[in-house]
């Protein structure tokens, strides 16, 4: 059978504030300029979650993209809706919360979950003009 | 000479939680669900200002749309970009920032300053499934 | 208080056929040429709903957006989300449905149950390149 | 019958220079900035041709968009695709191509040609943060 | 010459349901659900068609864009355009409408016919939230 | 580290004409049809600017993308915005401005600039229905 891949999108939003505790202040504020607001800010999250397999003949289906998405939210937009990256979430716990971190503390959440198929991609939109995407490598 | 209106989108991040102070956490959380989240959520804002006016024939134009996007970035965007709605927007002070009252702070602070035309409707999208409008009435 | 109006976007999808079945079958093709396929066809159908009315001052709203969502799926997404037009839908019984008399219908189910605030007018995207708008007059 | 307002939305693309040759070379350059570039620059246009009108019962349409679709391109895009709007559409002549001078232009062709139902509004998009609207007031 | 990858998109929407006649219907609701609706429903489809070569220094084309539209329009768009991918689709006979499904039969019919160049990838879209790629693997 | 891949997205606007001065003017309309206008056409190009690298534990970053986009406006935008492919830019000279050709000077101009990380994919988006990507092979 060929090998295809899906993806589902989904969306969620978030505050966040890129700062890195173990710099001074001043450090904060040139690398990270008004991302660094100490007040936080925000963002609508778009993330594409991509599993490339073999068609199931019984259903046509790589994978039930309803059971996709459940999973998905079950493990990651559940964790990350109307949250604070730095404060609230789990899996973020040590690291920066750029788009960087957040992608790939997203697929060690999803990639040992997903099945049938496997994680082929993520892809992080954080606003309409910059997203990330990685594959596990 | 014909009124046309004018448009120009802009583009704003920031942080907030709905949240009324004069009333109990758990009627808040009756009220507002996970946007009352007391560690902040945000979203990227999009806003659509549109001006009314006359052609002027010798530039036919109704307004230099580079002048107008400059009026707003400095009296509104400059204000609530990657900022916190509650805790950093002078022209928010003791009101709920829903996208509601965003809007109508936004309507005062643009209104009179907008010339020539006249200010004739604001569009701010939370996400990309929900919008305010406002036309000063 | 000002009065807003709020908008919520909500999606569905669903098969139809225009016909006039009182027409012969020459003159339902002559009027509907490819829309008129007997094995019918389908779109994703996106649908703005707006509430016009003031800002509650409690809670910063015009009409809670989650509650209007719920009404609007209640009295019509669920009627019409994977179903088809001509055959499944009991509120488009006896008209063709077209975008116009689609959005019509879906007028008359929602304007009696919005509260607090008034429908202020209806969007229907029937593909990315068309779209009918209603304001009830 | 009910009014409805149903729009066909078209795209084009097309070059121009905003320059007003009453004023001199440093007032042009004052006043329009790049824009004024004597080479030209263009965009990829998205126009919006809203029409509205009670519906028809024997079609269930206010106007066939296919018909709408072939009327707009015969007046309009056929006149100004892939074209200078300074120096190929003849009717543009004498006015400076912005878009407030397209649109009134635009509608003064499509206007009289209207029916079923009468042109309610045109929106016309320059790029993705401009646009500008008119209804014939 | 440098190896580009050349894209044209283009949209057709059509009737399905997602349905295993070897199966009974219980079975089919369980595994389908809503798309298993046995009087259809539909969607816009979104079509990107993706031919990777060598630019021909004559034209600075890989592929005359215009040539690959008519091309994919003749093979694929007129066959399922506002059709019933289960009933009328000469292509997808004997096998269920998945986006899966239908993605590599689409393959299977521009495959042989693309040149210059050689086709590289299908992306298609079946709402805003979900889609299927496929490269020929 | 993981091996991340961040895109920055730019617009700029042109005017072109795809013409091969060393063919025909009949040659040139056979080839290029209203492409080849000679009075030029133009559009909006969206260009997606993507760089692969590893994540820096100090920003989490893979590369500062407010620094990535005042490169590439330094380098490319700023030569292209509001100007004219084929009289105006240095980078394109002695090259039929198509999309194809345009990619590959952009990757020329960019690629030995980008660091941290290595320039890693480019998309341009000429309309809104046809796009060009390019990997430096």
């Amino acid at each position: 059978m060929p090998d295809v891949t899906v993806t589902r999108r989904l969306m969620f939003n978030a505050a966040h504030r890129v700062h890195n505790p173990a710099l001074s202040d001043e450090e904060n504020t040139r690398l990270f300029g008004k991302c660094n607001n100490p007040n936080w800010h925000g963002h609508n999250y778009t993330l594409d979650v991509s599993v490339r397999g073999a068609i199931d003949p019984r259903t046509g289906y790589v994978v039930d993209l309803g059971a996709l998405k459940q999973l998905v939210e079950e493990r990651v937009v559940n964790e990350i809706d109307h949250r604070n990256f730095n404060l609230d979430v789990r899996f973020m716990q040590g690291v920066i919360p750029t788009s960087e971190n957040i992608i790939v503390a997203i697929w060690r959440e999803l990639e040992p979950a997903i099945r049938p198929g496997r994680l082929a991609r993520l892809v992080l939109w954080e606003t309409p003009n910059n997203y990330v995407e990685y594959a596990g490598e």
